[in-house]
């Protein structure tokens, strides 16, 4: 009994179960699983056993039979899945990794069935201990090597759908492999013996029973430094989690649905390490399929933030990449739709008429205010010195029609005020600096055909005001926080 | 000529080194140093070779040999000790840890010798993977499993008492193993082999011939792995100990040589993994002969500190333990000097005379104040209102002789004020919670062989003002922000 004492303790301490509660219990008919569901229901939890036939090897039929038969024992429900691992396999992913996806997302589809909001794995600490070094092997930081959690949420599990709102336990995380066997001896259970965990093809089996024994003869408590290095790491890694959601607000704006601003002023301010958090977060939080966010990409992303690399775009990820923007740098999957708070941008780049006096609501509480007055000879010269890039007088005489804005299309030009020649308007862009993003919807009122105000940066030389113009239009753009640029 | 410039670009990045400046290189002899040198050499430094024979093996007098033909190579000045390192193992050392400790001690010395503060050494990018490996099985934080630094100040390593003021860089750090020999070969130097590096008996060589390569199976990139591994906790290691540099000054009081105050309800508020920062800290800021302070001592400190053990003591580590002081705790070798600003402390335990009108400096500018007046008969009842702990009003007319303050001696006893029986002294400071350490000079004003004040807890009854007292001695506690408690 001492076994279920110290999973109730576990569970105490870290208090991933509410007592009595519900379970959906993750069953493979093996030594840990079969302990899991013993002392789960001596602690008076409520459980339904759930079970997934692999149907990778042939006795796989038996263990769902065995699985039935230890319901019945403890008169709970039972639920068996059958699935094609092997199949689903060769959509690109190891038998390792299919067989885990499929498992979780037959826990989360019973755990829905049975209005249910939690499953529990018995995972334990040789479990654990081999997560860690696995991590190690495959380069990670301190969010791989503090290893697996005592309580996840499924809903960000990419490729579990399934998951939203389940809650996955791992009670048996405090116990060794040999206590649940132990256990088991004890109380009349009769695991069964799942071949597959023999298996040195698989990654993990050959990091059970060959490294870490080999390990071994370099620290005979290496399975104790593993798990103790975990602690360590899960420490670091709650705390940079505190530190990147401190700086988040600051750093990231959320401009699209798949498109993140990072201000630089603010990211270069943080140390390091905590730069690092944030940059896997930022990727993570666009949920590409990533399985992991890599410590290569990271550093990539962080090489190109700080301007080492000298190039306007980097490919970062599956389709994300990275875009300088002026000071700033845009995260994203090219193409998406996006919104800047400090841009004025077209809701579409479709053309809207603009009413004088009226105006046009663009994106992000942004305006384009058009009105109407008469000026004297003496008065010009006040308009003038009144005009600026976000404010601008034509000639009133000259725009009788409508006016209509709208976003760019190929070829446009425009002769700016001023010059001699015609430019065409994306070049206008480039040296303006406007960023790539944003360019497609940047506002341009027209006049008939023509281009009289690239909004918040030109105007056109045609329509500027002369001595004899006594008929204004002012344009305006307006931001949220008043008066642009 | 590559290998040159990735050194130079490595000093350049690093900032390591200064331009031209003066350096003592340990050479071995082997692969590593000899490219070293030459590359230091053509890179413009002024170079001593410095080369320890370590007996250890019967060639090592060759060894000897080939360094100096070296150095006349180069024209430089070369130095050659000798020590013996096995017997020097005898007293408590591996070998390899043995012949580490001599090496960098006859560096150390080197360098004062030519009046030269930087001594270099050719640890290279692999013998950095393998510090990270041999880190990771011997368990470690972010703090060992950061690596080696590119330079790291000799002064606080233990051992090495010649180490102040001598600073170990490491320009080959961002070179391979293969890159070293490539160079050697290029340019036509004879490293010699050291059979000692093929000898698997030591920790190092197991690691590199056997259990790297072993690794690499599991992920053919391991060392790029491991290197990264180093790369991610060097920021951590940094930013931590940015962090615990800030919470140092409100956590941690110095309050002797080998003893530190620990502010519980400052440190409580630290996240853990800044907590167990600070804590390794505060074990090596107090010195004692550690090679390192491990997990296990670190996780045994906190534990204590957060009360999760209900014991008054803990020992630590070598002759440190921390010891319940109220609220907080002390981190101390026991019986070493220690004065608290908050506790009233005497110099010393011996007696020293108290003048009235006088007073007795005590430490960190603490004061006990004497001071004689008269009183009406009306006076006495204000007399009584104002006395406190830190201030009592006696009866002069019992007071005529001198009075004296000392530190507790054995069967010091007290009738306290208001109370029937007599108390032992130690057991009125148990009784007021005065921790340990501050007890044995706690301040107690004598008359004659009496007691008559335990300074800032207790008057004694035989002292107390009756209503004939006219006589009146005063006696203040008074700490360094005014009265006291």
């Amino acid at each position: 009994m001492e076994t279920v004492a110290r999973v109730a303790d576990y569970i105490a301490r870290t208090g991933i179960l509410a007592p009595g509660g519900r379970v959906v219990v993750g069953v493979s008919g093996g030594t840990d699983s079969l302990c899991l569901l013993d002392c789960l229901h001596r602690l008076g939890y409520s459980l339904v056993l759930a079970h997934l036939d692999h149907r990778i090897r042939p006795e796989s039929g038996e263990e769902a039979e065995s699985c039935l038969r230890a319901a019945q024992t403890y008169a709970i429900p039972a639920e068996i899945g059958v699935e094609d691992v092997r199949a689903f396999a060769e959509g690109g992913y190891s038998l390792e990794e299919a067989g885990r996806l499929l498992r979780y997302r037959f826990l989360a589809r019973t755990a829905k069935k049975h209005g249910c909001h939690v499953i529990a794995t018995g995972h334990t600490a040789d479990d654990q201990a081999e997560t860690i070094l696995m991590h190690f092997l495959r380069g990670s930081g301190p969010d791989g090597l503090r290893g697996m959690l005592p309580s996840a949420r499924l809903d960000d599990w990419v490729g579990i759908p399934e998951g939203a709102g389940v809650t996955l336990v791992r009670p048996l995380l405090g116990l060794q492999r040999e206590q649940t066997l132990a256990h088991c001896l004890e109380n009349g259970l009769e695991p069964i013996q799942d071949p597959s965990n023999e298996d040195q093809a698989f990654f993990r089996n050959r990091l059970r029973q060959s490294l870490l024994p080999e390990l071994e003869t370099y620290n005979p408590g290496i399975r104790d430094v593993l798990l103790r290095t975990g602690q360590v790491m899960a420490a670091i890694a709650e705390h940079q989690e505190e530190e990147v959601d401190d700086a988040w607000p600051e750093v990231v704006e959320h401009v699209g649905e798949r498109a993140l601003r990072l201000r630089m002023a603010f990211l270069r301010e943080l140390p390091q390490a905590i730069q690092r958090a944030l940059m896997r977060r930022a990727i993570w939080s666009l949920k590409p399929l990533l399985r992991d966010v890599g410590f290569e990409q990271v550093a990539r992303a962080l090489h190109f933030l700080h301007g080492r690399d000298s190039g306007r775009r980097q490919a970062l990820v599956g389709d994300l990449e990275l875009l300088r923007m002026g000071e700033d740098v845009l995260l994203w999957a090219p193409g998406s739709e996006v919104s800047f708070s400090d841009w004025p941008q077209l809701h579409s780049r479709k053309q809207v008429m603009l009413e004088v006096p009226g105006k046009v609501d663009l994106a992000m509480g942004w305006q384009i205010v058009a009105s109407r007055t008469t000026v004297s000879p003496d008065g010009l010269k006040g308009l003038v010195e009144k005009a600026g890039k976000s404010r601008v007088f034509l000639d009133g005489e000259l725009l009788k029609g409508k006016l209509h804005v709208r976003g760019i299309k190929a070829g446009d030009r425009i002769r700016p005020l001023g010059m001699k020649g015609r430019m065409k308007v994306a070049d206008l862009y480039v040296n303006e600096g406007i960023p790539q993003p944003v360019r497609e919807k940047w506002p341009l009122v027209m006049h008939r055909r023509q281009i009289v105000w690239v909004a918040g940066l030109r105007m056109a030389e045609a329509a500027r005001l002369t001595e004899e113009s006594r008929k204004v239009v002012e344009l305006r753009l307006v931001g949220v926080e008043g008066e642009a640029r």
